[in-house]
């Protein structure tokens, strides 16, 4: 019998007879959410997180699978994996509606207008401030209904002048700890970049610390991107070990304006593809509304 | 006012004011887990997902915040990442006591050796049946307990002889739904090769169907790799669509024996490292001792 300080490590002389056991013998009663779980937990709410590696972009699906359509959205999907996405949609039973950005991507090209030229009925979302053409152009306070569950929007601008960031539902049936899917306004210990397309470090300091920062710190964050392999962190993690957001405004100014990063290589490319829906040569027969 | 079919799309003309309410202000009712909700939930678990983009391999921290020493576990780490990894063990006040791998790796150098020179305390955990030296040498139906949570241990062999899957336990406390750490017998939608390292399509098959398959549908599958950006699935998506072991064994044994797979790069430098905790050097030092 092994003994480790702190911690049992028990030894089952009868293995067999432990892995014959059913697991659905034993009774499961519900589970209360705590603030240290970091993670979430809704009766409706179905979430999968899924990575572009070229990219390294984090595309998000979510849907509320406890509605009879299963209504579902995407939110910042890449070009060169829709067919993934529409598989995993398909093969969970989901019917797909929108298609969302958090702001113009400048590092890959979206995916929603390939969406909606290979699923009737999705509709492209993104910001107003973006200056984009979409089906939906969003705007602060709205609130982005998929069956009972709702995204809602939070002005993020800084990175670009027209990044949102979309936060779970606060109330009852909605996704407890709450989650952020903040762009590249906040990345897991970094950051986007604010020298382009509108950037701006001044406004990006204040974005987070007015829109994200407020929300309760087991909010769980899903940036747009990671490059190190995190998939996941949390406002209060942020708040705490962020390298740059941390710092008082002038510090993270400075920061901003000495990264000395090398032009984004997508960029000419991907800016104005996204601008409409990442479908430029379809630009007039796929966006087929703009909301006003 | 937009209306969409199924949805409704709402928009506040007052955004300003809808923005400004603390998110705070509202009461959070405690949310039952419906096994429709693909996430998992506990108020005691802390869990990351990490990934290692060159050999796409995930990691994964397990912790039980609600000791007070919040006693952690990783599994399946890599060398190159294991500065990220401690990173984040610090700066979530975690307690590392564990570093585990799911089976001998041909693909990468594990960090286990690397996690036991840097962090006193920390032991090294694969199967007796991977003929690897460690400092606990488990079988199936151990139980490893970090805290009050713990996982159970199920024989998984087929990809290599020594494989285990790690299944968080049934029980009060214990997360829902349940999670399995797979290694590479259950990958989304595919399995590991059987071609080396003791590999057997035959056993493999076995191993699945009798000890993953047999587990709660709503089971959250955790591979060891993924090369498509999938993060997560379940066992009811792997019985519904696994390519692979959804076949009848026959047939499983004859795609098995067909995918004409090229020479793992890597299997030369990483199996004979990965049979001493990835440390070839320090196999006498790092090794302390081996459970019996």
């Amino acid at each position: 019998m092994l003994r480790i300080s702190l911690l049992s490590f028990h030894r089952y002389s009868i293995s067999s007879h432990f892995l014959n056991r059913s697991p659905k013998s034993l009774a499961r009663p519900p589970m209360a959410v705590s603030v240290s779980a970091y993670t979430t937990s809704s009766s409706k709410l179905l979430f999968r997180q899924l990575f572009e590696k070229e990219s390294s972009t984090y595309t998000y699906l979510l849907a509320d699978v406890s509605h009879p359509d299963k209504p579902a959205l995407l939110i910042d999907p890449v070009d060169k994996t829709v067919e993934r996405d529409l598989s995993l949609v398909k093969d969970l039973g989901l019917k797909l509606v929108y298609a969302m950005n958090t702001h113009v991507h400048a590092d890959h090209v979206t995916g929603t207008g390939l969406l909606k030229s290979k699923v009737a009925g999705v509709k492209s979302v993104i910001s107003r401030a973006s200056k984009s053409k979409a089906d939906h152009l969003i705007e602060a306070g709205d609130k982005i209904y998929f069956g009972d569950l709702f995204l809602e929007v939070r002005a993020t601008p800084g990175h670009t002048l027209g990044c949102v960031t979309y936060v779970t539902g606060d109330g009852p049936n909605q996704p407890q700890p709450r989650m952020a899917f903040t762009g590249d306004a906040v990345l897991i210990r970094g950051c986007g970049r604010t020298d382009f397309q509108g950037g701006s470090s001044d406004q990006l300091y204040e974005s987070v610390h007015s829109q994200i920062f407020t929300l309760p710190k087991d909010t769980l964050i899903y940036p747009a991107h990671d490059y190190k392999g995190f998939t996941v962190s949390t406002v209060g993690e942020e708040m705490l070990y962020n390298p740059r957001l941390t710092k008082d405004k002038e510090t993270f100014e400075d920061i901003m304006k000495n990264l000395k990063l090398s032009y984004p290589k997508m960029i000419d490319v991907a800016v104005p593809a996204n601008m409409v829906c990442g479908l430029q040569d379809l630009s007039k027969s796929s966006v087929e509304s703009v909301s006003t």
